[in-house]
């Protein structure tokens, strides 16, 4: 019994290795020389490349079997590491083992020749086996570690938010019910199913009664764990979430998603400036995490995804990020259009940005990551700090809200310092017509110890899409949710 | 501006150092000495001591504001590191500065009393401002980071599985419908709401029309990712997934929740022994961490919660786990029976064990976890794979799955080899009646270059109840879902 290597250990093995290999077979070249003999690449999805298995007439089943291997099958493989003449390793086979056939080669579904992506998505149980989609998934995964690593060693605590939920935590974002009632026989006569935020809960004639339901009441699921980790972070100080989120928003474009993952971070005895310092050192942290540990897997998007995705993550790194008043950006916005830029939605101070005009400031005028500060208060959440009044010399209220806007993606972060005043929470709760009662939980953050805290959010796939150069938020997650799309 | 340190930091600080700490007020004692002198338990979550500061009346605010806080108060606080008479680190302060008062001491809700567990879950929102479920934060934490950093050493690849699905995983399970539907206007006229296995996908007059909810058919959230998670382990080898997942069971049990996180990994070209291994390694890695990363954590638990727990820890630690085949486990339970034991439950073959079985087994019989292996079939999933007629000596027909059961818990893993042969697994479908069009996918990884695969499932909050000693489930996570129970 010779060692197991994966591929990424075979790669790098001293030649003369007696080794064995098990993986699935990317594709077969068959010389012409007398005997027989075949180059087999082997991957095993532990990197970017596989390893070349060259098999003779030699073997027993060299003809019965090794010249009938096609894209897929699965094989174990036992020789030594030799040098490849054109530098690098490859394995002389002494024996190779069919595991698994693939049945109708032809039919196959993930043939050895370029697929579009939409195709691919059709195969989301096979498409992980291209190179493209193997790439995604190893950087997936470091992106992952790398999030974790960089906030566990900040002391940072990961707090598993719930996704069901019972409250609406922003008061924002259209949301999915989840029920256990019995479609076909519901009980009528309870609470009104789509009440009003300010509607008391009593009953509404030929409402639904959720309090027939599973929990009790009607619940859904999560479009944020903020509002519940920021009750962790005013005990524990450095605490952040990572998990699903969800936004049951009929938008079927290739920036949304139904389900996506989110990460949270929140601090206390924190303001705006501490959140857009740990954005900022964040998203470095990141790409350079990527960069470092999956550079075979960055080449090969830099090379055939999006040319000169390197360098552009480069140029994010070597650069602070460039910190701007939202009032000062839409005066560059003004300014732009006065000079003849155009822009599809207008922009004028108190509205939000489209991504359009994220862009236009990330890419165009200052050609590196943005974060802007203190937005319009009517256009954001009611957690969000009040900012003293002229603050950056805005012509109306502000609050410290901020998003890094960043080349090639826009926005990447939202984030907000957020209010510890009771009641200036309650005068915001009040003005944008939330019941008090609903927040009471929330509330008791600011009656008992409050503390200024901040916090942000990171939309993992954005990331992804921003560090792969990926087109299609459906591509860089596995089994992608959307209007219509519940598939595998 | 002094440097702020973290309380973790501040207790190993050097003597003489002059620093700022910022957090909660955990208790405040006043000495009687002339001129004032007060001691300001303060606490930051980063660690499970306090650190002490001495405040005396030379401070401006000592008897305006120091004389006053109560717990939970937020404060900063400037001093120098000094030793405390009885050893270790305290603060002489040079300044407290009050952030954040507590609104009526008297009747804020966490005293610094014991509070029982009961009246503290109806706390969601505050109890881990406590000892205990500060301690269950941090492990928790510990345990996450302990369980992503021992796959990635091993090369495994994180995979974000789906968490709505529209197939029911595992063909067991009640699952949370989502949707959007309008529940006082519901699409009639389509397809049953809660169809046969078998039911053809045709129109049941007076069904529910899932075509025009937001998924185009009826969806859930999911019980498990491995069905998923398979698709990723036969092309990158390793693979595992960590998420939320769900079960609509109407059990007010201290044991189950309605939303609980679950680890699973998935090996290729691996087998039933392989699994037990991985398995086994990974308890003792889980184990070992939170004794090393959070002593002091665990010190409490065992003092305080579990009297014994760090000896039944280190025990775990100590032996080989033990492998036996269920049909051997039956036996030694018959004898048990025959000799006197009493249980709730009648055992034998071809029955599922139990609590009170799994217990007798590793806390009685051999006081030691203990791998049950090869399972009778007709208990089982389809997707397990069938053993060879006698294996074990069997009386019937057994698949190879496995169940790790741990002294305190019980079963803490559930795993398998799953059925990498087409034509068995087909057969297994038919015999479940479960509709094979509906694993389309999933046979498509048997029909195109199959190989050996196994993989377990680590149920998160049953592994924290192991290690930190707690009774029940609701209380190692931040927000328990049950039924009746979503608040926070």
């Amino acid at each position: 019994m010779t060692t197991w290597l994966q591929v990424k250990d075979a790669l790098k093995a001293p030649v003369g290795s007696t080794i064995t290999v098990k993986g699935w077979v990317r594709t077969r070249r068959d010389s012409k020389a007398e005997g027989g003999l075949s180059f087999v690449h082997l991957h095993d999805g532990t990197c970017f490349d596989p390893i070349q298995i060259v098999a003779t007439g030699e073997l027993s089943n060299y003809t019965s079997e090794v010249t009938k291997l096609t894209t897929h099958c699965a094989i174990e493989a036992d020789g030594v590491i030799v040098q490849n003449p054109k530098g690098g390793n490859e394995i002389k086979a002494t024996a190779v083992r069919v595991v698994g056939w693939v049945e109708n080669p032809d039919t196959y579904p993930i043939q050895p020749k370029p697929h579009t992506m939409e195709y691919l998505r059709e195969q989301g149980h096979l498409r992980v086996r291209t190179n493209t989609f193997g790439a995604v998934a190893r950087v997936r995964h470091t992106l992952s570690m790398a999030m974790h690593r960089f906030f566990h060693e900040r002391g940072f605590f990961y707090v598993h938010t719930p996704i069901i939920t019972a409250s609406d935590a922003e008061g924002a974002g259209q949301m999915f019910r989840v029920s256990t009632l019995d479609l076909m026989n519901l009980p009528t006569g309870g609470l009104k199913a789509h009440g009003d935020k300010l509607a008391p809960a009593a009953a509404h004639p030929g409402g639904i009664d959720f309090s027939k339901d599973f929990f009790g009441k009607e619940a859904h699921l999560t479009v944020s764990g903020q509002l519940n980790v920021e009750t962790y972070a005013c005990a524990l100080s450095r605490v952040y979430t990572f998990g699903p989120t969800f936004r049951a928003e009929n938008s079927n474009t290739a920036r949304h998603l139904s389900e996506f993952w989110m990460v949270e971070p929140e601090i206390a005895f924190a303001d705006l400036q501490d959140d857009a310092r740990l954005a900022e050192e964040f998203i470095k942290h990141l790409i350079n995490a990527c960069l470092t540990e999956r550079a075979d897997d960055m080449k090969f998007f830099d090379e055939r995804i999006e040319k000169g995705l390197l360098a552009r993550l480069r140029d994010v790194l070597d650069k602070p990020f460039r910190h701007l008043p939202y009032t000062d950006g839409i005066n560059i916005l003004e300014d732009a259009v006065a000079k003849g830029v155009k822009f599809e939605y207008p922009i004028s101070w108190g509205k939000d940005l489209q991504s359009e005009h994220e862009r236009y400031l990330t890419e165009k005028h200052f050609q590196q990551p943005v974060v802007l500060m203190n937005y319009p208060k009517q256009i954001k959440a009611f957690y969000m700090r009040v900012n003293a009044p002229g603050t950056d010399g805005a012509p109306g209220d502000t609050v410290a809200a901020m998003d890094v806007l960043v080349p090639g993606v826009g926005e990447i972060i939202g984030g907000s310092q957020r209010e510890e005043r009771l009641d200036v929470l309650d005068a915001r709760l009040d003005e944008m017509k939330l019941l008090k009662e609903s927040y009471w939980w929330y509330r008791d953050l600011r009656r008992f110890g409050t503390v200024p805290h901040a916090g942000f959010g990171l939309g993992f796939e954005r990331a992804m899409m921003f560090i792969t150069g990926m087109q299609n938020v459906r591509d860089v997650i596995p089994f992608p949710r959307a209007p219509g799309l519940a598939e595998f």
